[in-house]
């Protein structure tokens, strides 16, 4: 007999099936015996009468039953208004156990996550993420990143996979991981950027990439991670980073509305968020104009040396300034100063052309048109002392190279902003920072 | 204007387009040029009349074009019976040098990949790639493993990233590489297993993961490689490993027939390969009776001791078998000796509930129902003197645990076979190598 989900029920009625979950619950009450069996997607009444004779064996089983094992139950689905739980139960013919929860008491409270700390979450993250607000988080994940690679399919894309060891400790220089490897080190990416950017040489054209990204960063906040999963894109024969941010807008327009048609209604119950399907274009602002326009609205005051850059208050900020301006929960910044931008951003005037962009009061990309001309390049990352370090990465440029640009979206704080989760750690399927490494 | 394909050139005889590219080659004649513009989908000629006055600057410009150089065109394109490539040309009005190339001579001959040592190719991937046979290796293996994963969200399946810096050692403890993880130190995951298991202890159900997979080992051969990228999967509330073979069987006549559909012509032209979409159930054999097979066909004989395991000649042999006795491509084998098993497959009898996958005479596949009985996987364990080492996976099923089983594929290996390719290190984007870290 073919399994089915607690979900398909209701297409079963009168009829008998098959379904497996964990038991969630069990009250054997005078008359009655109640299994609450829970699958990956829902939960549903088990009902035994004890009166019944052909029951007898089943009777002795579910009083033996422990929450958190698990079982198959054969039985038929019978529509019953009167059950709470979906107006729907199961009276089965046959219940096998196919686990055993030996543990009288689970070491962390799985029906209320917040009984519960959080780290004693993370610690038992298996069991964790038995509650369903914490499972439910995965199943969006997955299809907001189904989506966005189906647009992405869709226009042209390639999905390539790009090596994690690398031999020099690329971009930045500090906060790499370092690998024993063989009679030498390597260090692990940082970012894919150089080989989405070598793809780009290789005439690729169109590329994307979704994988593991580290950073070797000793910070212990709520966006922080060192080890996270990234999705980049890089892609040829563009005119603008105008380009880079249209495309941009049409893939997170094409996967919200996904995860909306699919997610929408559980993640308005769930998570109390609306998934707001955004139209282009999104509004742009130069870094410059955002800072003017966050003094002036919102008496937001920061010393004239730091206004190269984004910093986190102006992030929220722009969040307000695009809701009120534009009723917008998307914003791009423009115009950084060079000095806070990589070096293979690309300049016009000596302004890097590329951009952030902010989603509820946080930064989720940085995207650019890249510098492909060699010598520009050359130029560009000795002005930042990097020309030694980044070697191997300039001889891409040498031999022709398509104009193209990218930008990379982290996976895991999309999720966190799209369901307003107040930590990344909890976004995660397993976190990792600089005190955790289990399990 | 939109930019087009040279594939999609046959829509618009007669029309105005732009297109963009590589500068393939050039001719520059009495009376007339020729341009060849390489783009991702192929190649096409544009011509260009010296003699016709508004043409002078185009002339010029050609006359100045390098090969690898890249441009953008716009003309129009006209439907040339006479042009060998492709029957077509284009007539431009504009073309702009994108990016140049300024080295005379490539460091390695990218119109005849044999020409150049495979060495020198890997390290000049950036070009190595601008030859077509090697280019479309990436768009087969992109459109494989889109295809797979389409089966699985079909199936119920959803996508988890698991982390790659782990506490421990993992599974074998030999071979895998040790990272400084600030005052600790981590290791690289040799697989996502216990990590996919965790999932199944948490009721997810069915999940799948494409990610990087890191071996510390030293073997310098056609098959190794230090990183490769890993499809990996489990599920749950299985009744054996016959439902992992099934569900095996399944995806890969799912991601092959889509394959075939796609790219079958181009492959059968290019890799000389036929994609053979395979039917089901594939032909199932007991190592045992492969190997009394293999003795009375094929003369194959090895030593009593080495019957556990399959040999790399024994793998070669079994596609033979296969063939021979099933025409098929793919034959499983089961019934390896718990010693050659991993601790943690489920056995019955004594004998390891699970399987090998042969195609074309190489192992793709190690797939099993896996034990997730805490007291009999402790034992397990322990016989193997693994109980220190996986104690914090040995957690994830002490409150119950769905029966379950997996597999995984290696996306590299599976690229080289459907192709035909002769190294592993053709049929990965980058490769790395206890040698090789580099580009």
């Amino acid at each position: 007999m073919k399994r089915i989900y607690v979900n398909e029920l209701e297409n079963y009625y009168g009829q008998e099936i098959e379904i497996s979950g964990f038991v969630d619950n069990v009250r054997n009450l005078q008359w009655v015996q109640f299994v609450i069996l829970r699958d990956v997607t829902g939960k549903v009444q088990i009902t035994i009468e004890k009166s019944e004779e052909k029951n007898k064996e089943l009777v002795e089983l579910v009083s033996n039953l422990t929450n958190e094992s698990t079982i198959k139950v054969t039985g038929t689905v019978l529509e019953s208004p009167k059950v709470k739980l979906g107006g729907k139960e199961i009276i089965p013919t046959k219940i096998e156990v196919t686990s055993t929860c030996t543990e009288t008491e689970l070491p962390i409270n799985i029906k209320d996550k917040d009984a519960s700390l959080l780290d004693a979450r993370l610690d038992h993250r298996w069991l964790d993420l038995r509650n369903e607000y914490n499972m439910n988080i995965f199943k969006i994940q997955s299809k907001l990143v189904e989506a966005m690679r189906e647009f992405l399919y869709q226009n042209h894309f390639m999905e390539i996979h790009t090596p994690k060891l690398i031999a020099t400790a690329s971009e930045s220089g500090s906060e790499v991981f370092e690998v024993k490897y063989f009679d030498t080190l390597a260090y692990l990416a940082q970012s894919p950027q150089f080989y989405k950017q070598m793809a780009m040489s290789s005439g690729m054209d169109r590329i994307f990439e979704v994988g593991p990204v580290f950073r070797a960063e000793n910070s212990n906040t709520n966006r922080h991670t060192t080890e996270f999963t990234g999705f980049d894109l890089e892609f040829s024969y563009i005119d603008s980073y105008e380009d880079v941010m249209e495309l941009e807008e049409q893939l997170l327009m094409y996967a919200l509305k996904k995860v909306k048609d699919e997610y929408g209604d559980m993640i308005k119950e769930t998570y109390h968020q609306e998934v707001v399907v955004p139209t282009k274009p999104f509004p742009r602002i130069k870094l410059h104009d955002l800072y003017q326009e966050l003094e002036a609205r919102y008496g937001y005051q920061v010393a004239e040396e730091a206004k190269g850059d984004l910093t986190t208050e102006a992030e929220k900020l722009a969040y307000q300034y695009a809701m009120d301006v534009y009723n917008s929960e998307f914003i791009f910044v423009t115009d950084f100063t060079k000095d806070s931008r990589p070096f293979y951003h690309m300049r016009k005037d000596d302004i890097p052309q590329g951009y952030d962009l902010i989603w509820r009061g946080v930064e989720i990309t940085t995207g650019a048109q890249r510098e492909h001309r060699y010598e520009t390049l050359l130029q560009q990352a000795t002005e930042k002392g990097l020309d030694k370090d980044v070697e191997f990465y300039l001889q891409f440029f040498k031999y022709g190279c398509p104009p193209h640009g990218g930008f990379g979206i982290g996976v895991d704080r999309l999720t966190m902003l799209l369901l307003g989760i107040p930590t990344i750690k909890e976004a995660m399927f397993i976190f990792r920072g600089p005190t955790r490494l289990t399990p």
